[in-house]
């Protein structure tokens, strides 16, 4: 896979969080290299990088680059400046604590935290990365001791969504049958995490295993995810396509053609609600009347079981703009009143199976789920 | 309703057919004066005009066109050239007899009804035109009576439509209730007829008589109808609305808010399945499954009782270009393959009532839909 959504760099001007800035694909390939925390939370907000994986990841290095910031602002501070001038207190290299550090670590990531609601990946990396934080304290005498603390924990929750999607795509790809053709909805790919993706993993490999495969992939409005995105990832593998709007599934379905649909997810409920991409829930229905399998593909680190069902996960409404113009073009009289959530939820009585880096998890998800982590649920 | 579709006008310059040109709306209001049956065939097309009953009458307008055309070109001719001039054989207005007028206006009307497959509205008007000047051609005996005798034939379309929507428009309104929140997708009101709409038509008497209603609109991509035509509409009437996309139907229908849906149709065959724009069909299901009343308004002439079931309708597929682009701008990689159906079916399974100007017409669809001329099966 040729793509990388989000990494971590360090070159002659210091820490960055880089990114393949996806809101201008796939006309424009431009890579940013962000080197405030701000910058990050301003990236994930404004979808240049998005996918649950993906802006877990990237908020994991925004927490880490909050520390490489606050230390080279404040070296930058020390030579050129008194207190005087600037009319503060400067605080000298030598006095920034480690209980300092702690705290503005901590008020980065609870920021980067509040940037989207509803996938909760985001929310499970930078608690990781502070947990991490806080329970190594004791053990570390310096804020460099603290950046590489941070750093690895950061660089190891990137790799191991790099695995899971691996291990999803090997579990998934079991489940699709050379000719077959699939639906999917969103991006899901490797645009949407740091590895080969969720629910494009699975038609990843099977597609380099020799399956001949078609994929249907909506177009995903309002943002246009599966037009721009997934078209042009599957366009990239050589992967066979054919884009349609959303609103083409269910014609579709109705032809007999479409053999399952595997979709991402921003946050499992512990009953197996899951809130994924708006529209989700639509193809789920229709998925269900056409009695075609319908496949979640999603790491564990999405499963929230603090959550008994779908209905206590928010769903982020987003600004009316992205539904009334298309890349700032108006396709809608001024002033019309916009509703624009950004996911919806699925029962999980419309979910075949959901895929995890541990195993295929079915119903009754209250009991599977639950158990996961201790007894993946393989069936292969 | 202020806003006019399609109408006949006479000025200085000669006949014309006269739109707004929708494929502008909302942003920007054009008036054509088309005055050449191969722009009106031009115009629908690319959907200048659009909606089922809107191009029938546009159409029938066309074909009247063709005899005026003919006229003028003839005319034009005669005073300033001679045959050996243009090196062909210029017939003098004498010599133009009936017969010519006549093959040269079923000519234009075929070409007509040739240029958008599934409505049958369009194919229902022009052979109705042409059939009328076949039957009244013996009591005829110039050319000025043939352009009377289509002109008032197409008025009398034009006519009889608006007073269908009117009908339509009150019986549907019978099945809304004060405070409802309905559903529509695609356009269909007053731009997509020549009077106050099918589907908007219940919507917009409900709201005259005092209704308090909120109508949810789809998008309806790729062409935007809803956006670009229905919002307009709505708004210029005062009734609220909010504009979605197409893949949040569902999630709304969920929320519970959703008392009907109101659609058009282009086709609806003898056991009443109904070909409408696409995205249609997933609506239904969705409706069924919430248990959500599912309206279809047409007028009688949708009904094409030649055909046994929907799967008979020709779907048109239209060009890629309205899926990977938007007023221009491209939304996906060049290159993607593409899927267009314009259409799709509606199985009468998942119909309530179809709701046409003579009545209110129920399951069993192959009866009552036979019975519909002969005994109107009213419902109120």
């Amino acid at each position: 896979m040729g793509v990388k959504s989000v990494w971590w760099e360090e070159d002659e001007q210091g820490a960055a969080v880089c990114l393949i800035d996806q809101s201008l694909l796939p006309l424009e390939v431009r890579y940013l290299k962000l080197r405030h925390e701000q910058e990050v939370a301003e990236a994930i907000q404004s979808l240049r990088v998005r996918g649950a994986p993906a802006i877990g990841v990237a908020a994991a290095f925004g927490t880490v680059l909050s520390l490489f910031c606050l230390l080279r602002e404040r070296n930058a501070f020390h030579p050129h400046t008194s207190s005087s001038e600037w009319g503060v207190k400067c605080i000298s290299k030598d006095e920034i604590d480690l209980i300092g550090a702690q705290l503005h670590v901590r008020s980065a990531g609870e920021h980067l935290k509040s940037t989207r609601p509803t996938a909760v990946n985001l929310a499970w990396a930078v608690e990781r990365m502070l947990k991490h934080m806080d329970e190594n304290l004791h053990s570390i005498s310096s804020t460099q001791e603290l950046k590489q603390l941070l750093l690895t924990e950061a660089l190891t929750i990137a790799q191991e969504d790099c695995d899971a999607c691996l291990r999803m795509g090997e579990l998934g790809a079991s489940l699709i049958a050379d000719g077959d053709t699939l639906l999917t909805h969103c991006n899901t790919g490797a645009l949407a995490t740091t590895g080969i993706g969720t629910a494009l993993a699975p038609i990843y490999v099977a597609h380099h295993a020799g399956k001949k495969l078609h994929v249907l992939v909506d177009e995903t409005r309002p943002v246009l995810q599966g037009a721009r995105l997934t078209a042009w990832e599957l366009q990239r593998e050589g992967v066979p396509l054919t884009l349609i709007t959303d609103n083409m599934a269910g014609y579709f379905m109705r032809q007999g053609h479409i053999k399952a649909v595997f979709v991402g997810a921003d946050r499992i409920a512990a009953n197996g609600d899951v809130a994924n991409k708006i529209g989700t829930y639509s193809v789920a229905v229709l998925a269900s009347v056409h009695k075609i399998p319908f496949y979640v593909v999603a790491p564990t680190s999405t499963i929230d079981l603090s959550l008994p069902s779908g209905e206590h996960i928010p769903v982020e409404q987003r600004k009316p703009e992205e539904v009334t113009t298309v890349k700032g073009v108006a396709i809608a009289p001024p002033g019309v009143a916009v509703a624009n959530p950004a996911f919806d939820i699925t029962p999980h009585q419309y979910v075949t199976a959901i895929i995890t880096e541990r195993g295929i998890i079915r119903e009754p998800y209250d009991v599977t789920l639950q158990d996961s982590g201790k007894h993946p649920t393989i069936i292969r």
